[in-house]
């Protein structure tokens, strides 16, 4: 906590720290280091109360933040209000920002896994939503195929509101999708052109619900993984929900049935 | 059609149809003038397509789009590029832009409707999303209380995906709060806190679901209103969707128990 002293401020925009958390905006960086950014007040509080290991915590100017205990050693920083602005992501940055190692959660083993399958949702936004809705509808793991939009983007973390920290976040390979394969019996594809409504299916037994992207739907690979395909009716002449409310639905739809 | 001639592309920012646009943007005159501001082709042709009134359509440049039947008599102008892009309100505006008038949906009679109050929501994002699910799931009004975010607003009008052309949206007064307790005898609002699980109640007689602000919750009104309170139980250490996933969640259940 001595990083707090007042000569400490960091007033220069080439400081090594900012230039490695300017890095991380970039994939490649977070995916080589394995970390990313977190801002906001509440998202960091929410991050290291889920355990999640911050590296560095940077408060602008004289803000007014204290780490709970959770925060253990993390070194904070100050920066000159100017140049943190300059840094955040956000138009109206909120006073802290922090560098978190990927969090490192492992797939909880269950008879009855409920994995969401995100095949190529492009929007971070969506992204976010739906790895939010996944957390809080119990899912086990959430399984990103390829072409989707990567989830330690600024704005799906963002949106996320903590989901990084409370469920585990995984690439699809091959060796997972025989795991997917062989722990869930019913693997679920939504999509608008199905002829039976999602509430029509028991989703109790391991489960796999596969959500395409906005745009382009789901790709072959989703089509192959999927045991049936389900739509949400429409009414209304509504053709479409977004990939995050879409699914949403079918994740609370797999966590009412579970409670049952 | 003859206003497609090239002679009458506008070129200057002053042009009285551009001043009026730029008025469109606040809420007073949206609401003085019973009118508003719908961008991109998806959004305008899904407009025309469920009946809306356009009372003029822009285009970008020379844009290629033409009008399909439904479209009518509209004036349409074309705008140079520049000039264009300053009116649009989002970041890579797409080629076309409307005003139409608000939509007079007369709300369907029905022994059993469903009503979304929407309590003080300030996001205009999640508000649109919110509509947008309400018409899909087959509400037959969405009401907005006090204290909500404008639904004319663009990012609610972008958000909500055609949803302000096929559902009715009222304000709440005195006589429309004794409607709905007249005909809701089931009358829900969604609260973190509440013991309830929301798919305990039965939603299929006449139903009001009433969401509350991210921020603040329930307004008093809000919780005067309500018959019951109810959550949507959440795990992994979630504390809370937001308002458009939340309702949406809602108004499913609301959907799926009506389909039985």
């Amino acid at each position: 906590m001595n990083e707090l002293a007042g000569d400490d401020i960091i007033r220069s925009p080439t400081n090594s720290t900012l230039k490695r958390i300017r890095s991380l905006r970039l994939r490649r960086t977070r995916e080589s280091e394995r970390a990313f950014v977190v801002e906001g007040v509440r998202a960091v509080e929410d991050g290291l109360k889920a355990g999640g290991r911050a590296q560095v915590i940077l408060l602008r100017g004289d803000a007014d933040w204290r780490p709970s205990n959770s925060s253990g050693e993390v070194p904070i920083r100050r920066v000159v209000p100017q140049i943190f602005d300059e840094l955040a992501e956000t138009e109206t940055p909120q006073p802290i920002l922090a560098v978190f190692d990927f969090p490192r959660l492992i797939p909880e083993t269950s008879l009855a896994p409920l994995f969401l399958v995100v095949d190529g949702v492009r929007d971070p936004g969506n992204l976010g939503t739906l790895l939010r809705s996944a957390a809080a509808a119990g899912a086990t793991t959430a399984v990103m195929a390829p072409g989707t939009v990567d989830p330690y983007n600024g704005k799906t973390v963002r949106a996320g509101m903590g989901a990084h920290f409370r469920i585990p976040i995984v690439s699809l390979d091959e060796s997972l999708r025989n795991t997917i394969i062989a722990s869930c019996p019913i693997r679920v594809l939504a999509i608008a052109s199905a002829e039976l409504p999602y509430d029509r299916i028991s989703l109790s037994r391991g489960t796999a619900i596969i959500i395409g992207s906005e745009a382009h739907g789901p790709s072959n690979f989703g089509r192959s993984l999927a045991t049936c395909e389900v739509r949400i009716p429409l009414e209304n002449g509504v053709e479409s929900l977004n990939a995050g409310v879409a699914g949403s639905v079918m994740l609370f739809e797999a966590a009412r049935q579970r409670r049952r």
